[in-house]
């Protein structure tokens, strides 16, 4: 295996693909890229087991001009971490990288940085569903952004239940809906998709971060779906993830139905109000505050035993219904906000320790529910 | 204790005094910032108890305007972090401050925000000797950002031997000679001084540090030294450090008096090439790198049992001697280049095992001194 490739080119698709090799694996397999050049262009492939990105890099740029020369088909596994900084951090034009033998590669610049670096044959890297098969649809990269946005941040980041790290994915009767709780709240953005599809697959919220910020800069990404992986491709990238085992909770009946109290307020100057008022509790980033609403005022408070007390006005505001008090996980009611989107939001009470709903009240897509906490 | 002070102002004050005081302490008067307010102005003081750093926030500004309105003279102590979080986060544009009795002190924006803050009698903060008092100098602040960032990187960062862990400054026959030295290492750089002044200090290299980031954009740094303590005053802010007690090591025989090779070479290519030959060793910083020199060629290599090796050029230089060999902490030499600040940089090597110089050959004002490493 040889080939001189473009450094700028090596470096876009090493970022790339190096992002799903985890540093803290220990088979030594999975540290590694699998470099596979064949006619087609080269492939980079990286992975920490569960999920797999590989993208491709073309013989030619768009304007025609080689990108890969002087090559010999073959691929090899090299050390991720090593491939990358010596991409990145060496001046030349170009690198070349020559399989000396199935253990040694050679990576130069041709001027001044010469590499020999050992490698491991590509026969025992770890094999990877990457068929673009299964349920398949596609959607704009701006409409899917969105909804990884709305949603995935409401997902849990605990191991303790895996199916809550998920974005429950289902497809039916012509709607997608994307739902993530993680229990103590929750965020849903529904869309129309073509009426023949019907599936539901739960895709970890942290892979479709992941793909979200790849995806940047490509027109759409399509998705493939079978009973145990999800499969994204865009430009010359694929991302392949297992799926979460389980059945999702049932979010149904989580949205309350009755609406006792509406406040609508100006959501930059809420949130100001609440990152003003957990100052006191600035080590505990997920510290309650809460919100006092009357015809009259709408307040912000927080206390903190140690520290003191303090309130923070929220105007101007819209409120439908009598005195009313609830308290809440501040970092919640902020993400919720801001991924709501929207320069005034909607908060619908039911009652003090019943779940509230967020939202935007021209788009009716994404709805995000929050259960109050208890303060004393 | 009362007063109405514009919150810009107030958060450049806070956020001097507020680097001197350590999320880590365990002494709660320590986590606060002591507010003293008489005839002069705000005088905002923290201190992590080695060292302390007060400003001071005038009555008016630079055009006559008031910074500080409606007050009361008085003094309180109230918590770094949560004061500074509520400067910054907070957007009226004054804050009024009220102490309500000695334990709790309001403070509001007069629109949105109000907080009720526990604060501390000021009679419990520690006493620091903030006197203008000792031997004294003044240098540029341009003079002294280069005495320190010449010489305080050498110094060690850890705690084994305490005097290491200083910036030793020497006053004698109208030089001044500041040298740091974690003894594998040494910097000194030299200027010229009153030739009536005669000391020996040993100031903490990260406080230097310090100063000489809050020191940017005063014109001048006064420093006032007795046997206990050094003060720096700039601008409107004082600091003020122990000392580290102990004789500093003799250094003065470190700078080898003969050469038997020369070698010049440009700054910023010696950099890359070093950087680009320790991504072998990625997860060690401090790796060693191999410098071979010969009339013919100027290489530096590193090797990795695991990973394999690397060998890079440098173009181009100018050598004196034989074939030479030098292994090193790839580390301490860039950061002596860098010290030396010159585009073209000059090794001068008496032996493999020799401590060598790393110096700029238009300025005899800073001398680098890097001792080799033993590589098999």
């Amino acid at each position: 295996m040889r080939f001189t490739v473009k450094r700028d080119e090596l470096v876009k698709g090493l970022n790339s693909a190096s992002r799903a090799v985890s540093s803290k694996n220990t088979n030594p397999v999975l540290a590694t890229l699998k470099f596979d050049l064949n006619e087609e262009g080269l492939f980079v492939l990286g992975s920490n087991g569960d999920y797999a990105i590989r993208t491709k890099i073309p013989y030619k740029d768009s304007d025609g001009n080689d990108v890969i020369r002087n090559y010999e088909f073959g691929s090899v596994l090299i050390n991720s971490k090593i491939v990358c900084e010596i991409a990145r951090k060496t001046t030349g034009e170009e690198l070349t990288f020559e399989v000396l033998d199935s253990t040694v590669v050679n990576i130069s610049d041709s001027k001044k940085a010469e590499y020999q670096l050992n490698c491991i044959r590509s026969e025992e890297y770890v094999d990877f569903d990457l068929e673009t098969e299964g349920t398949s649809f596609e959607l704009p990269t701006s409409l899917f952004a969105k909804i990884v946005e709305q949603t995935a941040f409401a997902a849990s980041t605990k191991d303790q239940r895996p199916i809550l790290t998920a974005v429950n994915l289902e497809a039916a009767d012509g709607t997608l809906t994307a739902t993530a709780t993680d229990s103590a709240r929750m965020a849903r953005k529904t869309t129309t998709i073509n009426p023949d599809l019907t599936f539901s697959a739960n895709i970890p919220a942290k892979i479709l971060v992941e793909i979200e910020h790849l995806a940047e800069g490509s027109e759409s990404v399509s998705c493939y779906i079978n009973s145990r992986r999800a499969l994204f491709t865009f430009g010359d990238t694929i991302v392949s993830t297992s799926l979460i085992s389980g059945e999702y909770p049932n979010t149904k009946n989580i949205v309350p139905k009755v609406t006792n109290y509406t406040l609508e307020v100006n959501a930059k100057d809420l949130i100001s109000s609440i990152e003003g008022a957990v100052v006191l509790n600035e080590d505990n980033k997920e510290s309650a505050v809460e919100l006092f609403m009357s015809p009259e005022a709408v307040d912000i408070t927080s206390r903190s035993q140690q520290q003191g007390s303090s309130k923070l006005k929220v105007e101007p505001f819209r409120f439908e219904g009598q005195n009313f008090r609830v308290a809440f996980n501040s970092q919640f009611v902020i993400q919720a906000i801001n991924a709501v989107g929207s320069e005034d939001v909607t908060f619908l009470f039911v009652g003090e320790m019943k779940p509230f709903v967020v939202k935007n009240n021209s788009d009716d897509s994404i709805v995000e529910v929050v259960t109050p906490v208890r303060t004393y």
